[in-house]
């Protein structure tokens, strides 16, 4: 049982069609697949403009957002408060951007006042993009991405570029209604699927900068993408047995519904985190910044990796553990894309018998807290 | 019914491991299954280097294998003879190399001679790396890898980084013994598996020509994956369920074996071109220079498309088209990776009877003349 922020779990069906033979890729079968799938994925990521897929990992997908619309020298505001926010500044430094970051503490959300600042100063307006985490998979915090799109709007000129790896399909990003011009996830989150596939979309203003942004790129370049999207086609060979899946899962996510999907995740969050409070396990990120992805635990007088440990061998539940510094002293339990009611009770039952067994039992009941919060809807 | 270069026929039992739930990436039973299929790869490529397998498609594999081990104003001597090479002498543009091509008409073999030529008279060593198509998709030629690495090695300063894609699995290419630097593939040709993972392995001197690379990069960083391969894990999240796949595909081929994988390549690759000469179908490329994973006909008398598209229509079975100025003009059959004897005959089969249908007869019995040589073993 998979409670980690990816791989997420993926429904039967999907899994039953990715098993089928692969098709040639340039085939009319084939082409009708990518013109359905990239109308649904049009409708989750709320924006006219295409969706392009891409066969990378998240990291793969959030490089190709930065690296199309910039050139060497570009300055580049990036938000790091967190292992994924400090690996887009260091992307942006591999290519040669001139990089400056608004940083907060791994647990605290960023503050958008900080990019106020930092864009009002901007008055030769040289910033050309502002790059933001939105949902932070190593801390479970959630920015304020649209307080700080805001202030990128009021600047004018920079373009702003949203890391969702793990926050689009699992909370409310009206890309275009909010203007957000680069924003990319990837399959293996919000989606449903396995890994293997990203996906990116661009605003008018975007795909502006593309034409004069200088980076080189090839496997990369969104510009073929967008191109062969038009055409129903893809510019390189898709992984095409993920396809088949993607087409089932955006199905699912249809008949369900975004708010529906939405309302899922606020809640499994939300009981998630009245279950790790009656249990006595501090929470790394405020309720007003928490991630509808993930919640992560910085447990006090008991060892994380031991309640891992116990969790995957007594249980066969996997729940993922700190990161980079916060290695060793933290877990982070995903409830992310195919997720239900059921799935938490379960996970928070395990959770609480596996404290009675460290010999730190809870002072209070975690599936009851949780379950106070499920019934409410 | 696949036979077209990629994607390629997928065994019932690499697709149904595929269909298991994906797991932790970070888990030690996925750890597991990198260990074996990292053990597995050395082995497919002949190397003791590491094998780094990269969630991309062929294109942004090779990408790769050019883009890790050279600077920016870098001459390479790149060799086109299709549309692959041509792309490659494309990437080496767009990443700002000083590129040098040498030439053949789309159809005819590369000329290691020409190699010889140009690396001798580059007395001042400002060559630094030759780039190598080796079976040309396009055409279905194989170049003379072999020859052609014999002059790199006599001009000792140029790496030597080949597009192995369709090549690889299918021929006998001695990585370590022939000192090949650098080479790439992808999972949707001779791996049995669907599209989604490229490979690449290095030498020593390119690891070392590596250390001084400055050209911009880092989803695509293979000093990431040798890193983390040196750990059995992989350095972003990789496609979990095709991992799944390649464990099995590859204990499939070491129950084969490498000499009787490439002895079936090649004895399916004359089976083919002796029955096009029977059912009188031009074949592209000389029997010399022929791929093991492709054969490619320009009909005369006769249209291309009309032959593909009665395959379809009435047999089911895919082929390839031609591409850019070929399109229209010519059809492929691959023949590459999950292929027996049986596919052979059945698609050779097929196309007599579809020759029939389109009032264009052939001279001389295509199933006979395939069955002569499969029938030799």
């Amino acid at each position: 049982m998979l409670m980690i922020p990816g791989p997420t779990p993926v429904p039967e069906k999907v899994l039953l069609a990715m098993a089928k033979h692969p098709i040639g890729h340039r085939s009319g079968e084939f082409s009708q697949i990518i013109a359905e799938t990239n109308a649904n994925l049009k409708w989750l990521f709320q924006t006219k403009n295409p969706v392009l897929a891409i066969a990378a990992s998240g990291t793969g997908t959030i490089e190709a957002a930065i690296i199309n619309f910039l050139s060497a020298g570009d300055r580049v505001l990036v938000g790091t408060n967190g292992k994924f926010g400090e690996r887009w500044a260091q992307i942006s430094k591999a290519y040669g951007l001139d990089v400056q970051t608004i940083t907060a503490e791994w647990g605290a959300p960023l503050n958008p006042d900080d990019f106020d600042k930092a864009l009002s100063a901007d008055t030769d307006k040289a910033i050309k993009a502002v790059i933001i985490t939105h949902s932070e998979t190593s801390t479970g915090v959630l920015n304020d991405l649209e307080a700080i799109n805001r202030h990128v709007k009021t600047h004018g000129e920079a373009l702003i570029i949203v890391d969702a790896v793990t926050s689009l399909g699992s909370h409310d990003i009206p890309v275009d209604e909010w203007g957000i011009d680069v924003i990319g996830s990837g399959s293996q989150k919000g989606f449903m699927l396995p890994p293997g596939l990203g996906f990116v979309t661009a605003s008018d203003k975007a795909w502006a900068a593309y034409e004069k942004a200088t980076l080189p790129k090839f496997y990369l370049d969104l510009g073929k993408y967008r191109k062969a999207a038009g055409q129903n086609s893809t510019p390189f060979t898709p992984p095409v047995n993920l396809y088949f899946g993607m087409k089932v899962a955006l199905e699912m996510m249809q008949a369900e519904g975004l708010e529906n999907i939405f309302a899922r995740h606020t809640r499994h969050k939300e009981a998630t985190r009245a279950a790790m409070k009656a249990l006595g396990l501090p929470l790394f990120a405020p309720d007003t910044h928490a991630s509808p992805a993930i919640t992560s635990v910085v447990p006090d007088g008991v060892d994380a990796e031991k309640i891992r440990s116990v969790m995957k061998k007594r249980f066969n539940i996997a729940l993922a553990g700190g990161q980079d510094h916060m290695a060793g002293k933290m877990f982070r339990m995903g409830h992310l894309g195919f997720v239900c009611d059921r799935d938490i009770l379960c996970a928070i039952s395990a959770l609480e018998a596996t404290l009675q067994e460290l010999g730190h039992p809870a002072p209070a009941s975690g599936v009851a807290a949780a379950s106070d919060r499920l019934r409410q809807g």
